[in-house]
């Protein structure tokens, strides 16, 4: 082997680790973020149910739309949808690192409590809860979540 | 050529390489964060308009404070500030990820989203929208949002 | 020292010097997230005071719970207890990236930014600041808040 092969040999192989190593580490400049389940009104794009860049999640704020309107069938619904989202975006309730919960009132902050504690594992993610306005969560959702995962 | 210099040319060659991959992966550690166009309150900094750390933009919560006070009409001011914001830190609306809605009056919902689709391109961020108490937006905006993104 | 020798050395170094830099660059896939003071709910984990996954800390909304029921003092503990967090995980004020401020009463605006001010450094993070519902903050906090910043 002469020497410019091997300079040029390790260099290959540098490329190659340097490769393998940025694609793991996340978010890297020049990457393009991944979109799932678009939303479109009135026939234009408005948000997606999810983004990904490198290995970060982003979901977007879900709500429970159907009867029963009760705080733990809703809490239920919601968490349900953002464990669809993040399994589809190749995630977990495991991996999620924070979450937002917006409650349509205060009064119902223990009811969700009692359906949301343990569905994250037990390193369950930061959580900031506050109630908004009386029917301020879009569709009269009694709740809305939404959070932020890893891959 | 010696083979150590070989070996010496090789090794400053990967670590060439290396620094070029770092400085593309973000967030990297003993980096710090960058910021723009901070306001201050009582000669004293109180927030920026944007954080940048790696290739993660930050942008600040912004409302619209001038007449009139309708719906679209603030939505369209927020939405330019959000942008004027981005293309200063080096993102731009289509490298969004995440945005939080803050509205003054969820019957304000359609004229939002009348006025926000497709301003973020054909893959647009995650979006979380919710009604907060009436005048619970700072300086009598309609409107807040702030949105997280990408370089 | 043999070419083989040479190559093998420096592929070692290369390797040394990606693991170097990959354990730097954050977040990494295959990566797990890190907790601190996990709450429980009925011996159940309900969320973390922070998550921290690479170099990036979430930290978990914190309010006020004790007389005086007085925006500067809520302001005051809110802030402190940020900064415990931010410590814990190995971060610091001024490296906040992100701060999201609920307030449960707009008049409480002014007095929350007197404390909050300059408590973040010259480069100060981004900030989103809402009123929510009266009472709205759990545990009949004036104002609650979260961040998101790097080690």
């Amino acid at each position: 082997m002469e020497r410019r092969s091997i300079l040029k040999k390790v260099l290959a192989s540098v490329a190659g680790i340097s490769v393998f190593g940025l694609a793991n580490a996340a978010p890297v400049q020049n990457e393009e973020k991944e979109v799932n389940n678009v939303t479109e009104y009135q026939d234009v794009p408005l948000f997606s149910g999810s983004t990904k860049l490198g290995n970060m999640v982003f979901v977007a704020g879900k709500g429970a739309h159907v009867e029963p309107f009760e705080i733990k069938a809703h809490t239920e619904i919601v968490l349900k949808e953002l464990e669809s989202e993040l399994k589809k975006a190749g995630s977990s309730m495991e991996k999620v690192l924070k979450v937002n919960v917006y409650l349509n009132d205060i009064a119902d902050y223990k009811g969700m409590n009692e359906v949301y504690k343990g569905r994250f594992g037990k390193k369950p993610p930061v959580r900031t809860t506050v109630a908004v306005a009386k029917g301020g969560v879009p569709g009269d959702s009694l709740v809305e979540m939404d959070c932020i995962a890893y891959i």
